[in-house]
């Protein structure tokens, strides 16, 4: 490495003082990141990069949108911060155009941090609204780092956090290409995942259920786009038994499939919706919960026991105001949708028409799975599930060394660019993908 | 109310469509903030406010500190995001001030969103690095909001959350006023409730308990400033047993008691800090766990299995390093120590003779609880514990009445201004609670 003297000096203060997420500290060797515009960054050797991973997943608008930016610099001149038991323009602003994008009576906007308290607090009301304790989720699934979101989590990351006592169950939800229910087609996939998740309802004691927890579409583990008829059938269920559903909006929300929300793909209207990322696109931490008329009425003359003191912070919801506006005024969910269908989807079929490390590519808007594998035939994964390989760390360095940020999650890469990528560059990616595809290509038998 | 146009329709959108923490949300009518400055605060319908609660307890800064907003302008120019995984300057820096401000080997920083999530994160760290599950907290604490946070908290607000299932254990810590312990002194007091918190470890089991968690200064519970053989008590207790003493500094922390820390009035050095609030005084969601080098070792080749997408997010923690700096370079640590020591000590206590509404003032820095009473020989308190009383409310009103914002929690009123609180404006704040408090006074008996 050739580091810029600033670089060297982020760098070495990092490895002496920062604690990463999810890491084991001593082995870490982390990029620097100095600059950002749009849909690339900048690395501390001046290296320009395509971000195809938007960060994690969240700058749906891009990096360092202008308007975002000014909105941001605009607030903090005017009122960075007041106490959540205050009225603020900023939030109030956020909550209503939060509310006129969600669907059905979900117009009750209660302001989280970020992804997970958003995930904690979605529970809590779950559980107080209907008076029941356990709560279900599938297994391929991330819904945050702190005690009950981490539970909910369907991923290794869960097991050290497991005692057992969370109040959590997990099911196996539609994933045709591993099918956990030995179906042919996504008709029958559908149906049989349907029918899985009933009997689990109906096993565990529909009476004793709170809450469903579902990512409308699951995104780090691994994009699987679930059928409409899927997506109704538990809204079904979940009627059928007075259970709340609640939709994991915090990565697939906000432009990422094409709609506003990712539930929009499936005409479905969840109980709750949390959200957090594309909100603002990360510009300043930000989550939340969309709650539907029922569930806010539970708590229109019972104290709500939660809260946080940055529970619509100016500067964020201010942000969230101006991402939301310009998202809306530059048709970006729309240019999301565009290029999936006519770029992204297009150029990864024909990619895996040519590499034969490539044993499905799925998604839609600019959120796209590649699944890789060492062989097509037996569907082995590239790198075992909650691991990584030799492969895959070949794949992302060529893609880094091509010019381009993947994201990964073990045997998978996913192509998750801003909302906002254009064809140009979306293909331009999609050429350093190719080159770096032949890498993993080696490693098939 | 008189509102002005945009605060009007802040209001109206804050009723339509904001779901406010801690709260039955029918009953509410929420004040407007529309600007603050310094310590003050002016409301919709342009009244000017002294801010005697800091907000949440958390601009010790003051509130629009032009070198914090510059910083976030320039940083919000520069670079507003980036995933946890990559190396950030701002990030870096403000590890590196943090550190240096932390006792002891206190040196490796884990960012996170806000205090919930630090308490959540460190409480995992010890769990993972003692291989044992059960933590132990002080009734009258707060800790947070989240599902572990919650449950460690020592307020009614635990109770909707406790489902008995989240391995926390809360024992008596020492409050004079209060005594669990019968005792007379403050000697005792310590004494007692160190033998107190000995014999609940025996009956636990030391070897089942990961953590004692504690509130350097316990805060939103009442300010019960502990004695500094209290504090090496626990220290010498946790050393005994191998149980992690985690300082929870999320509102003592960063100037609130005339300390950088809090744990530094007591010559104490724990395993974790976490913190929030005060490190960037809210501007920007911070908060984050200071890990000593024991710890820190655990996760060296094990990987630590948490993470959130805005851990150690760029305009959060340049803010943090433009407030610690403006607080260092403005003696603003000093001032708080100073202000304490010189004009609100001797101020409330000087109150406390002539208003028999108040039972006892105890605090250090700007960090001062004022017990209110019905009776000074009974000590009735002059709100139930967990609820409020019309003579609460009649006191908050005429302290917002003349020109001032408190902070109350049942029958306490906490005067806990900005740290760079003048004399002038602390002796301005403290007449208005002369004023106020004969409001109290006439519901004495």
């Amino acid at each position: 490495m050739t580091l810029s003297e600033g670089a060297a000096r982020a760098y070495e203060l990092d490895r002496r003082h920062v604690f990463h997420s999810w890491s084991a500290q001593a082995t870490l060797t982390p990029m620097v990141l100095t600059a950002a515009e749009g849909c690339y960054v900048w690395d501390g050797e001046g290296n320009r990069l395509l971000d195809f991973s938007s960060m994690m997943v969240n700058t749906n608008i891009g990096h360092q949108h202008p308007k975002v930016v000014a909105a941001i610099q605009r607030q903090a001149a005017t009122l960075c911060t007041v106490a959540p038991s205050f009225v603020n323009d900023a939030r109030s602003e956020a909550a209503r155009l939060i509310s006129e994008r969600t669907p059905g009576d979900l117009d009750t906007i209660f302001f989280t941090n970020g992804g997970a308290d958003a995930v904690e607090h979605a529970v809590r009301m779950a559980r107080l609204h209907t008076g029941r304790y356990k709560v279900l989720s599938r297994y391929r699934s991330y819904h945050g780092g702190t005690e009950t979101a981490v539970n909910l989590t369907g991923d290794p990351r869960r097991w050290p956090n497991d005692h057992g006592n969370t109040g959590t169950v997990h099911f196996f939800g539609p994933f045709l290409y591993r099918s956990e229910f030995h179906a042919t087609d996504e008709a029958q996939e559908t149906e049989r995942a349907l029918a899985h998740l009933e009997r689990t309802v109906e096993m565990e004691g529909p009476a004793t259920i709170a809450a469903i927890v579902l990512e409308s579409v699951p995104g780090t583990a691994g994009i699987m786009v679930p059928t409409t008829e899927y997506m109704r059938g538990v809204r079904e269920l979940c009627d059928k038994h007075g259970i709340v559903f609640i939709a994991d909006e915090v990565m697939a929300g906000f432009g990422r499939t094409g709609k506003w929300f990712a539930i929009d793909n499936f005409d479905v209207v969840p109980d709750l919706i949390t959200f957090a990322k594309g909100v603002n696109s990360g510009y300043v931490p930000l989550g939340g919960v969309a709650i539907n008329a029922a569930i806010a009425a539970t708590f229109a003359h019972r104290p709500y026991p939660g809260g946080l003191t940055y529970s619509g912070h100016p500067l964020a919801t201010a942000a969230a105001v101006a991402t939301i506006t310009a998202m809306a005024e530059e048709r970006i969910v729309e240019n999301a949708a565009d290029i999936g269908a006519k770029v992204i989807g297009p150029g990864l079929r024909e990619l895996a028409q040519r590499h034969p490390s490539i044993g499905e590519v799925r998604g839609l808007g600019v959120f796209w799975a590649v699944e890789l594998v060492r062989n097509r035939a037996t569907r082995e994964p590239l790198a075992p599930y909650g691991g990584t390989s030799p492969a895959m760390n070949e794949l992302v360095a060529a893609c880094r060394a091509g010019g381009m940020l993947p994201f990964v999650n073990f045997n998978r890469l996913h192509v998750v660019p801003p909302c906002v990528i254009t064809e140009a560059e979306a293909k331009e990616g999609l050429a350093i993908l190719d080159h770096a595809l032949t890498v993993a290509d080696a490693h098939t038998v």
